[in-house]
């Protein structure tokens, strides 16, 4: 079957914002077995969306779309939508009622345009926002599809996976069933450069490529009668490269991120783990913290930014900061060293690098981190250099420490080695 | 004038890579005066991408195309353009020696399929490409403007923002000037209400809204012959705007963000500022410290996730965190009080809340969650409830705690009051 998105909002035709949904869904919609040809992105325009329907209407047998149904006036998609399927907009008692007690459970005052959520076309399937306040729809006729989801990714993501999904699955008669192996500590040009081989060979199963910040993922899809059959196909591949990454294979398993397969890591080895942070600033133990559960290994994070707070805090000596300056393997040493005996935690990682856009010198240039990581004593200082803006040499750091830990983890409890 | 743009290539379809392009386009045409009513994605397909040509000819004045330019068999664009406008490609010479030098001057063996880049639409003007090997090319006819860029940013950016956009200027006399009001503490649909005679009269300027975490952008737009007079169209409106949000406007600059609108009301009153987080261990101060040039103000901070670190760190005795819970008005007050004695900052914020998916009673919920924020000793907390998943509620207390200390810096130094 045939699937085509449209983005609704002006916000995207201004390039206010990038449109990550469209990435997102066009991904969820491969990997559930549907092609796609077409995307477009339109404005907060009745008369344009309507026109943009009936085209995606013509050439795909659903069309998903996105934005557009939130509170404000500009918000047109539900209007649009009914009115290119004819179809009357209807009070819904049950939409209401979630509405009221969004607001009511945050103390807020629920304005007269918040009603307007709980208007609905006739006919439709409506689909609960546990995330915010418009539910989504879904819209069925003559064996066409016309599935409208709100804008904002935390809304839209969990109502995707959730109902929407299970509907799609129901629709597309052959299974599909893709498995995602999470490489972690190579580059995106090296991963391709070992399965090129692979990736031209394959048809049934295919293998694709996502590029993620500090991690690769390959995801293997096959399409056949059962999910047993499917799974069949899967198989040998996801087992071929596994041999092919080794211990850089972090996981095979949808659900399970880098920080959650570091945390397993710590609870498998009944470790602690401390955290002591200077450019990233709380990056990194944010990023662990969102793991459901880390309570049982997670101690406390220390944020240094200033020497000062390096001195005060871990008790780092000023002539050792002024001698090797505050970005430097020795310091990124002391801090993990540090943070271990303050904390008395089994593991503790330390971050201190330039993040910019000031502050970079020909020597230590901007993109310069050292990353310190200590397990029952013994301590690995990683140097890096990170291209790109302050935010991401951030974002590259945290992923670069948790690949960090991982391997100094595997390699102190399982002996293993890695190639890199 | 109307410009659509039409974004190349199946990794947008099958969501591979976020269209950061159409982006970057979007907001460049804006700039520069243009209306632009859609963008389309089409794969690798020269029959979908001759129609999709067709279907933007249609539409607009000014057709681009990013992406399809490259020497593989995948390339389509140019075949797919010059067979839509009926032109033969021939072969250029002067493109064919900048494919030369390009791989001479690296010491790269020139492989036979690159000559195909060398190709070009007859009739049309080649553009040259300073950072790789595909030139980009507009063609014209009966007044309408069809613009072949290459697809991979660093090629694209430096060609629009040269040839091209010296190009498209000679095409648009009139100028666009936006400026934007972001608010805070007011939920959208609250703002709205309080515009929605102001988004019903205007059309030049036009006033739409922008909903983020935590805060509200309205951005006023107008169009006029000259900067000078898009600008007087826009000052009334803005103006207003921020006689009926007062203080809630934090800012009408472009470049500044809610947490730099705190770092610089810290900065302005010369305090110094530390943070103490439980649930959203580490994500505030990460926040804070993606500002620039925060290590002015930001002392430490600590990551108090469990109770024992609440006790080690801070110093909230036993019985106080037994009888009142972790999460409760009393423990984020003392936290943000202790912190403030440890870290002898002016100003120190405090967080502890229920994040889930677990840990929530029908006493104290998911979302629940307490933000206490010290100024100079005078301790303010404040009760949110936040709906969403674990990310979701972690987001919405930074965002929450960032309002909150704004008001209680401008309540102590400015004696503001707030409508909220």
């Amino acid at each position: 079957m045939i699937v085509e998105l449209i983005s609704v909002g002006t916000e995207l035709l201004l390039g206010n914002i990038v449109n990550t949904n469209a990435a997102y869904l066009a991904e969820k919609c491969a990997t559930l077995g549907f092609s796609c040809y077409h995307q477009s992105v339109v404005g907060d325009n009745e008369e344009r969306l309507i026109e943009s329907i009936h085209a995606a209407c013509d050439r795909a047998d659903i069309v998903i779309l996105s934005g557009g149904l939130g509170p404000t006036k500009d918000d047109l998609t539900k209007d649009a939508a009914a009115k290119a399927w004819n179809r009357e907009l209807k009070f819904d008692q049950h939409s209401k009622e979630l509405i009221e007690q969004y607001f009511n459970n945050r103390n807020m005052d629920i304005t007269e345009n918040n009603w307007k959520q709980a208007m609905v076309p006739g006919g439709c399937i409506v689909v609960d926002n546990e995330n915010g306040t418009a539910p989504g729809i879904i819209m069925e006729e003559n064996g066409k599809h016309l599935i409208l989801l709100p804008g904002p990714p935390n809304e839209l993501k969990p109502m995707f996976e959730g109902t929407v999904t299970a509907y799609l699955r129901e629709l597309e008669p052959g299974t599909i069933y893709s498995q995602t192996v999470k490489i972690c500590g190579i580059s995106e040009s090296q991963v391709e450069t070992v399965v090129v081989d692979l990736m031209d060979e394959q048809s049934n199963p295919t293998l694709a490529p996502y590029a993620k910040m500090g991690e690769v993922h390959l995801r293997v899809t096959a399409k056949a009668e059962s999910e047993k059959e499917a799974k069949k196909l899967v198989k040998p591949l996801v087992k071929e490269l596994k041999v092919r990454f080794g211990e850089n294979v972090y996981t095979t398993e949808e659900n399970i991120t880098l920080e959650k397969s570091v945390v397993d890591l710590l609870l498998a080895n009944k470790l602690t783990v401390s955290t002591v942070e200077s450019c990233t600033g709380g990056m990194l133990a944010a990023r662990l913290i969102n793991v459901p559960g880390v309570s049982e290994v997670y101690k406390s994070g220390h944020i240094t930014y200033s020497n000062k707070a390096k001195r005060k805090i871990l008790g780092i000596k000023k002539n050792v900061l002024a001698k090797n300056g505050a970005v430097s393997e020795v310091v990124a040493r002391e801090m993990a060293k540090y943070a271990a005996a303050i904390t008395k935690s089994d593991v503790t990682v330390s971050v201190t690098g330039i993040a910019g856009p000031d502050g970079g010198t020909p020597e230590k240039p901007v993109g310069l981190v050292y990353i310190g990581c200590s397990v029952c004593g013994k301590v690995t200082v990683k140097e890096c250099h990170f291209n790109g803006n302050r935010e991401k040499v951030r974002q590259s750091t945290v992923a670069a420490a948790l690949v960090l830990m991982r391997k100094c983890i595997l390699e102190y409890f399982s002996q293993v080695t890695f190639k890199d």
